[in-house]
């Protein structure tokens, strides 16, 4: 068999088997954001982390990856290839297949597109989520992917915007959606009006202050399969592993591993510092956070840089998500600081850590400027649009559910389920509508009245 | 190194590889039967699970393997190979090992076991299943490969029966010996007298009536498993990726993805439409339906005809699971709509989406006949085995726990253990045997007279 | 392309891969450990198997590979290589590039470490546990690997010692290190006083006693989590795929495939024997026993012995678990029978059934006798060592939780968290401290005298 075939193959396989790893990311974060909120909005979580990877995989075949990886418009945006995905030979250096390439990008494009879900949680309408992660795979993310990795003028800058998994071009665009949908949908009920159990209120780093999430075990699992998926987000972001890629595939991985372990320590130990306890929620927001701010850079930075690198993540998520507090934003898992505020950071590092552009390497300014540029033009396109696009789909089919069933809860009421209901007691005389221990205290309280047992 | 060497080398990496996540699969199905069943008989679902693959293991290394594949006595069922593996060169055509191939092997004898599980739940002998379960591994599911995947005859017949990664020969087969056990058992006690909490009833398609399952999350979780998964069961059956099965093996992802995709929203959808509600269990059952339609055509259809696949396979299971209500079938977690309903609808649908030899791409009727043909023989064959099989389990160490251990919990009964006991309220005046919050409820009826609150 | 690159790539692309398995085994530790202990301590447990590879990391970057992989000095411990991380050319036999080899071995000094928290669960403060997880990382587990995989001492005898994946260099040094922990912390309160629920005490083969653990489905996605990873632990432990190693990656598979089957039967029907029930537990541990024991001779031995060996494993666990139970030793998860003497009857067994120096295969005494050294010097070496470790760090911060905190649980005091807030009830008049059930039965006990109902 001829060796270029080979080579052909092998990249192949590499491609395909860390795109699965990726595509895996999705239970990580159902699992998170499930675990990191209420047991009554369980089934509505879940369903919205499956339904908008089904969603977006339509939207980005038919549209997304055109738009992305089609010929370019001035820069802006592509043009070519609707319904049939085909890949331009500019944007793929490996010469893989287009069915390769595309399997690749679409999950790329689900994971954008589920940050949102995470933030929004436990008062958003389904059906409205459902049509604005549509409009995030066929439209939003894949602009700014083609500015980027579509060869538009991010890429064209005289030294180009780098962003080698996505610390910006999935993960921040999927936080600036996310922060546009919070900011448009107000806080949920409780969210600021009381801090129960201790020091968890500004603690925990999920940002759910006294809501907090139905289980631990099952964030923690999130974040293991996240860990274990970026492993393919990131090492599979080379397209191949023949010749000279092997030992980058391999340094990426390395990277990802000692960043994502920095910023796990940096989200325990600030935590410990400020409330004197060792929080859980902090550690596993902090572990996210090293892996989205290492996004950027992974291939372009050595190991002692992704050390640092995880703990600069870790640190903003940390103060990120005590200045969503401050401004009373609620965002309910921390997908904000984790997935916008780090991967800034982690963006703006590649200025600084780059070993070849790099401030710090003796590269000047110029990389650190482009990173910066990137970062704010992602930030404008998508925080504007999205909020656009909130706007609308609030004026005609609503965005945000009723006081009783955000109460109740939105399984109940969206989904006529109830996800645990062997753990959780029936409401008394409401055989109907069976409630958490907790739901149940809440519902019986006039509700005009925050509960104060929150 | 010498080029052929390094091909078969990448193709044994490929094949180890898929394999490995096709034995994760055992996992996402003990989630989704845990998850779609209450926590009394959590804890015998997942030790259903571990050990059908366990016996199935061993039973598929001493005598299914040989049955499977080795030399053919007529086309009905392979004779050499017992206790010692060893594949004839006429069945693996990319040069494999016999270890590396078998490795594949096991893992779809210990899926087409597993099936049988969820089907059955909550209401079958511990011994019994894992009886069948050796039965199923060694000499069912074997004889049924032998005729598609072996040299049988359904792959001599004229236009030979094609079953890419086995959407009849692992999951119909599955479907059709748990319709025989269901048949056989009978409804769970209540399953047919009340439908309680709304909607649920016949909208949240996974055919649970009145009796929900006790955790959506473990039950996502499945989904996503599962999902993640079949990126080994069906890429992985190109059994390497050397040369020309990269392009293959990419296409088939995509159609896996893409068929996933549009059957749960077909799921989604239509319980809207039915029921009002955006039902969690439709969708993802939906999801495991595209992906069971798909299996058999993904390697021969395009990506436009896998999204329909994907959307007739959520249609078969949804409609498919109302029927089975009608009928008065108690299928606990729905793995014949599922598996068997979506996996004929898939093989068929290979006769019309072919693009060499589907009636749609101008092949004429050939195929669809053939694809027909298989369906009804694996059906015969498997079905009417599987009911004779249970019968004789039935007759002779019985097939059904008594009524009081099914309204108590099999895992009590059966296994000396609660799944959950700190979750779980103990009964009043029952300290050694502590129950759910609804099973206590329970407890405290006359067991003769079906309980009016489920 | 250069077919000798295209190997390296090929190796490198198995080694990474295979090392992301290894990786996600820590969420198979972490829901393992979780599902086997008690709700009130939950975010601990998973907070520990989070930190303890967080601090791993770090700590074999800095210091643990260069001990391991360094220069020998006299076969004793490694000397170069700190802080950048450095192969040898002499310890790495396919030519892997340095980030390569030690993304692969990082992962499995993580799991060294994580083997500890299990056993220690439940009782030991979060801070004594990190401290001593960046020793063993650092420095404990790094001699022995230096010994068997570095070229120190034990891979120079006359038969040289031999452990492919490290059921003795991995496994047993967890599990001994988690020995010492548990004989100075003294057994959780409760443990040997009263055992509850019928005979779940001594069958369920996890070492708890009446102290059951909270979620028997977490605990199965672990076994399965932790199956799925060992097939990266142990066919990647070729470092590669080219050439001949694809045939031995085949059979490492295969042999790891049958040996946790049987090691699963042996738990199940020993607890059925001794019992009368079908222990979840029992099985669930005896498939990671059988995984264990294969770890050391799955390159070595045919897939006859490989079946043999996981029943010999499991056996060990189950009996071994009655043993500590008899010596009152409070192992929370099972972790020294399923880690430490499963993982040295699988030693043990290369001796055995090796097919060139085995006994039984005509290769006389020599390969069992060094592999007795090798296990009773891992032993020595470790026990001793994390005894000082444990007695030092006790002296110092302190091991033990308080007596409230324990009955209390770790989570409220150490983390200033509640794992499942919406499905336990608070403790009536204490609504700053949300108790399980059981938890708060037990709180309103005195606290000297044992509570009767466990």
């Amino acid at each position: 068999m001829d060796p270029a075939a080979l080579a052909k193959a092998l990249n192949t396989a590499w491609t395909l088997l860390t795109a699965f790893l990726v595509f895996f990311m999705q239970a990580g974060f159902a699992m998170v954001e499930a675990g990191f909120t209420r047991a009554k909005n369980a089934g509505n979580i879940v369903l919205k982390n499956l339904m908008d990877f089904c969603a977006g995989t339509v939207a980005y075949w038919a549209v997304g990856f055109a738009l992305m990886f089609g010929a370019s418009l001035a820069g802006l945006v592509g043009t070519s290839g609707f319904f049939v995905p085909q890949r331009l030979p500019s944007v793929d250096w490996t010469g893989l297949d287009t069915q390769t390439f595309w399997m690749f990008q679409v999950v790329f494009a689900g994971t954008a597109a589920t940050i949102v879900s995470g933030a929004m949680a436990e008062r958003t309408r389904f059906s409205s989520y459902l049509l604005f992660s549509f409009l995030m795979a066929a439209f939003i993310y894949p602009v700014v992917g083609h500015w980027v990795w579509g060869g538009g003028w991010l890429s064209r800058l005289p030294v180009p915007m780098k962003d080698f998994a996505g610390s910006t071009v999935v993960h921040g665009v999927g936080a600036w959606a996310a922060l546009a949908g919070c900011l448009l949908l107000g806080p949920r009920i409780g969210r600021f009006t009381h801090t129960a159990f201790g020091p968890s209120g500004t603690g925990n780093g999920n940002g759910n202050g006294g809501l907090q999430g139905h289980s631990l075990t099952l964030a923690a699992l999130g974040v293991f399969i996240l860990w274990f998926g970026w492993f393919g987000f990131n090492p599979g972001s080379t397209l191949g592993i023949a010749g000279d890629l092997a030992g980058l595939a391999a340094r990426v991985a390395v990277n990802t591993n000692l960043a994502a372990s920095t910023g796990a320590l940096a989200g325990l130990f600030l935590a410990k510092l400020h409330t004197g306890k060792f929080s859980v929620g902090s550690a596993l927001n902090g572990a996210l956070a090293g892996l989205v701010a290492i996004t950027a850079g992974c291939a372009f930075v050595g190991n002692g840089a992704a050390l640092v690198i995880g703990l600069l993540g870790g640190a903003a998520m940390y103060y990120g998500t005590l200045l969503l507090e401050r401004w009373q934003v609620d965002d309910a898992v921390g997908a904000v600081p984790v997935h916008g505020f780090a991967g800034a950071v982690g963006t703006l590092a590649v200025g600084l850590f780059d070993q070849e552009t790099g401030l710090l390497y003796g590269g000047g300014f110029g990389q650190l400027l482009s990173q910066l540029v990137g970062v704010v033009a992602a930030f404008v396109w998508v925080f504007s649009l999205s909020y656009v696009a909130f706007l609308l789909i609030r004026a005609i089919i609503g965005l945000r559910v009723s006081t009783e069933e955000e109460l109740r809860g939105l399984d109940l009421f969206e989904h006529g389920v109830v996800a645990y209901p062997d753990f959780t007691s029936p409401a008394p005389h409401a055989p109907s509508a069976p409630q958490a221990p907790r739901a149940a205290a809440q519902a019986s309280l006039p509700t005009g009245q925050p509960a104060a047992g929150w």
